[in-house]
């Protein structure tokens, strides 16, 4: 049996459903599992049915070449990882209920891989001796594994999922710069090949260490990311990322600090309502604990904090809420009427640059019922540090030139990071410079979610029919659709025989049994860019061709339909 | 920047070794290490550095090409699996330790998949509802892990590989023989194409159960299995996998059992020399626990007895070896001295078809220092039941033909099953049969190590200069040196772009620095078929055209050169 281009909807493995999945929450997850792309094996964890590997493995393809572009080498790291290497850089702890572990029969330690820096780092120790063996950047793509809390979306947040992983190593730091840009580049050019709408936005660099940092959102109602971008100027950030400066102001006219008797007010609406004032008018001071130490986080009161925010400036500590135990050690604590003017030296004070020196707000007086006006920053009470740990709304003022910022949700399909010496100094990554002394390699990494961006391409992508394709990443190029009857089928199959030798990726419908109606509703929920109906004036040699995207449909003959789509 | 088809020793990931790696024992393992192909990760973990990437994705291609062709659709499950199929189908526990178990943060089971019937079983339940739906075959290339006791040999023996494995579903048994015939053409012509020399063998179904079941052996001395090949007729075998039939003798001449003084004779040899008998003379029992009840296996006294025949026996439960314990708690059990005719009913009593009735022998009285002789099977003691369970030698009898046979080491690189209604039983995986009423599906399971056909590749094809791949699978089509001077370096690169630009797959060593002596070893270590040195006669536009196999060298212009590659 020769090789078989033609893929019979008759034989395909891939259910079509009418209704969508009653756990499913977004749309990609939806379409995803309708058109019968993936399948559910376990939370977060999926499986890729037939036209779902096609999509997939046509992403691979765009990203290796795109990375073989750059002078990437691909190589494949295993996924069961050993411990000690992930201690050495203190990931093995700091990824906390993130990371899977698991012992051997013999007891030893293993992992399975989140991202791999450690061990490219030991494979670069081991590979390369001298800066003549540098820069190289290496790659991979390869299933990685989190262990999500909350795994949700369908594969937009999986536990088990594939990603191009790279890693750039340099002797110098303009060595590093460079990997980062052609990576920049490279990204660019495959999320366009992909035919993704994306934007780079500055990023935090999370638990991976380092300093610069990008990441290539793809907008979309379903991400779980939020990012702000100035309508007046180029700036673009996850909303994590955004810091204020520090902008004191002048507070000498301020009264003296004054108590003030307010009965039942423990929260910021009772008290804005008890004294009629504006709740931005009062300072909320939320307790934590880090490592178990008691810290104050102040923030205006008609603002949240941003507890990722908080947890990545404390990090690796641990965050937690301080609970009605922790109260009921801490009498000084009044749960409630909390102020930072009576805090004393055993607790850290850490708070907005929105609480900036100068300032006066209305706050707890550290007494039940209590509360206190004209508290001023640096007068009466003093902040540890200024950390940015609001959540950040919509018209909140551009970092860069004042303009209110537009917000939107997006899915993170890329990252880049130059992570500098963190990985080297803690496995000592030399080489031999070129004066004969060993100089520390400093490194880039660099993500693409290769299994999300499938389902990013779905969400931006699809519409009320169904799954949308572009053309480079449809599972095929034409969906030929035989209507039913014994002269269409043949028909369809005659053509489809045809297209498949004149190079076209062809999918059929020649399902027995099955109405018109249900192969076309099929064929619009699958998403192939164009569907080729060998319908009634197939006696005739007439088709319908039918442009997916715009529902443009004209009638072509079997000839013109393979000039068409050869072309 | 363009894609960069020429592959630069001078960038490229992959240093070479003079030396042998400490622990390496087998020729492959030595290889691919020096060649720069693989490191070692962790015990039995590898990671695949870019040469071995390419050789690896070479051999995907081909098998999945294969696939393809015999109308198998490719899919890719996870690694990370839930526990609860595999405890429907017992597995989660017969696997044992081999199996790597894990708990996720809500303190859920999970396993990394050995191999996936069970999910399979389980996704085909979900696709299919009507006979119609089938027959299917579903195939993935994706990495299994499984716990080795003992990892050894490199990417031979690995706790996380790569695999092809497909699985057919059928509502007939003639389904499951054609599909079984398919997928047997499919690894005839896949392991043709990789240049792997192999034998088709008769095999037992290890954990997987179901009936019919063939190995694709390479004969290779790092292999770890062995197989019997008969010299006579078409007969090949696992050894593990050969039956004897049971063929009674007449006894009834036998003197009556007689009890002979033998002090200090616990062993067959020191029994043997003291009585002047040949060891074949003499019954040997072994003591076993399955499951801890002791069971007495008994052989002629020159034959081994196949622990693993006994543990296939008695499947899934295990088998141990007796201790010093168990003889204290058992005063009737003479350590050494052990006879059939004296167990009585507390011990069942299995033989090899050896031990045939109506043969006699010399054995233990079950007494210190005692043997008896003329003890007859049948007459003086019975058999509960006969199992084939010695280790079969050079020489023994072809159940076939009863010619000697010839033994070989060979290491498994395909497995092919007809798994039956095991999976599907446990799993409840019916369709809707031709008559309404539900049909109990039939699955085969089929194995390809894809890794593991590299390292057999290279035990196979390496010769003492080092690698030598068949032109499908290696990883360059040729391999550009040049020797040093600037003017050969400027041809080698001149010559290694045009070929590329002609579709050659090309690796240049550009290196500078490195001696003319170091880049010919490197180039016959590496070994991609045909090297094409710029030396001493490269101003004349002269290079010499090496086979890496054959050692023939020629000289030729530049385009001789690209002729004679692109032909």
């Amino acid at each position: 049996m020769a090789n078989a281009p033609v893929q019979r909807m008759s034989q395909l493995m891939a259910k079509t459903l009418r209704d969508d999945p009653a756990d499913a929450e977004v749309l990609s997850h939806k379409l995803l599992v309708r058109a019968g792309y993936v399948r559910r094996t376990a939370a977060g964890i999926w499986s890729w049915l037939p036209l779902g590997k096609k999509v997939l493995a046509n992403v691979e393809r765009v990203v290796r070449e795109e990375m073989d572009a750059i002078g990437a080498q691909e190589v494949l790291l295993p996924a069961l990882l050993p411990r000690e290497p992930y201690d050495a850089t203190g990931r093995w702890d700091e990824y906390g209920q993130e990371l899977f572990r698991l012992k051997d029969r013999k007891g030893g330690d293993y992992l399975l891989g989140p991202t791999h820096e450690e061990i490219f780092t030991l494979l670069v120790k081991d590979q390369c001796t001298s800066y003549k063996d540098l820069p190289v950047i290496l790659y991979q793509i390869q299933s990685k594994f989190r262990d999500e809390a909350r795994p949700r979306a369908g594969i937009l947040r999986g536990r088990e999922f594939l990603m191009k992983d790279s890693y750039s190593f340099d002797t110098a730091d303009e060595g590093l710069a460079e990997a980062y840009a052609r990576h920049r580049e490279a990204y660019q050019r495959i999320f366009a090949r992909l035919g993704l709408d994306y934007r780079i936005v500055a990023a935090t660099a999370g638990a991976m260490g380092g300093s610069k940092s990008e990441e290539f959102l793809a907008p979309a109602e379903a991400g779980e990311d939020t990012f702000a971008d100035c309508p007046n100027c180029d700036f673009a950030a996850n909303t994590e990322a955004i810091n204020y400066a520090l902008q004191p102001v002048d507070g000498s006219a301020v009264p003296a600090l004054e108590e003030i008797p307010t009965p039942a007010t423990p929260t910021i609406e009772t008290l804005a309502a008890s004294l009629g004032v504006q709740a931005a008018d009062t300072l909320k001071n939320l307790l934590v604990k880090v490592d178990g130490e008691i810290v104050a986080v102040g923030v205006p009161g008609d603002r949240e904090v941003d507890l990722g925010k908080v947890e990545e400036h404390f990090a690796p500590a641990t965050v937690e809420m301080v609970t009605e135990a922790d109260f009921a050690d801490r009498p000084d604590l009044v749960r409630g009427y909390v102020g930072p003017q009576g805090l004393g030296e055993k607790v850290t004070y850490i708070a907005d640059p929105r609480v900036a020196p100068g300032t006066a707000w209305i706050t707890g007086a550290n007494k039940a019922d209590t509360h206190a006006k004209n508290v001023v920053a640096g007068r009466d009470f003093e902040v540890d540090e200024y950390v940015d740990v609001v959540v950040v709304q919509e018209g909140d003022p551009c970092p860069k030139c004042g303009t209110g910022l537009k917000l939107d949700r997006a899915i993170e399909i890329g990252h880049i990071f130059q992570l500098g010496r963190k990985y080297a100094d803690a496995l000592k990554l030399d080489v031999l410079g070129q004066n004969g002394k060993p100089v520390r390699v400093t490194m880039g990494s660099y993500g693409i979610g290769v299994s999300r961006a499938v389902a990013a391409l779905a969400e931006q992508t699809a519409d009320e029919q169904g799954l949308c394709w572009p053309k480079e990443i449809a599972p095929a190029d034409v969906h030929v659709v035989a209507a039913g009857k014994a002269l269409q089928t043949e028909l369809a199959l005659d053509v489809a025989g045809k297209l498949a030798a004149a190079g076209v990726r062809v999918l059929v419908d020649d399902r027995a049994g099955v109405s018109p109606g249900v192969k076309f509703t099929d064929a619009e929920l699958i998403g192939v860019p164009q569907i080729l109906v060998a319908g009634r004036r197939s006696a005739e040699g007439v088709l319908e061709l039918k442009d997916r995207k715009t529902g443009e449909r004209e009638e072509v003959s079997v000839e013109d339909a393979i000039a068409r789509l050869t072309a």
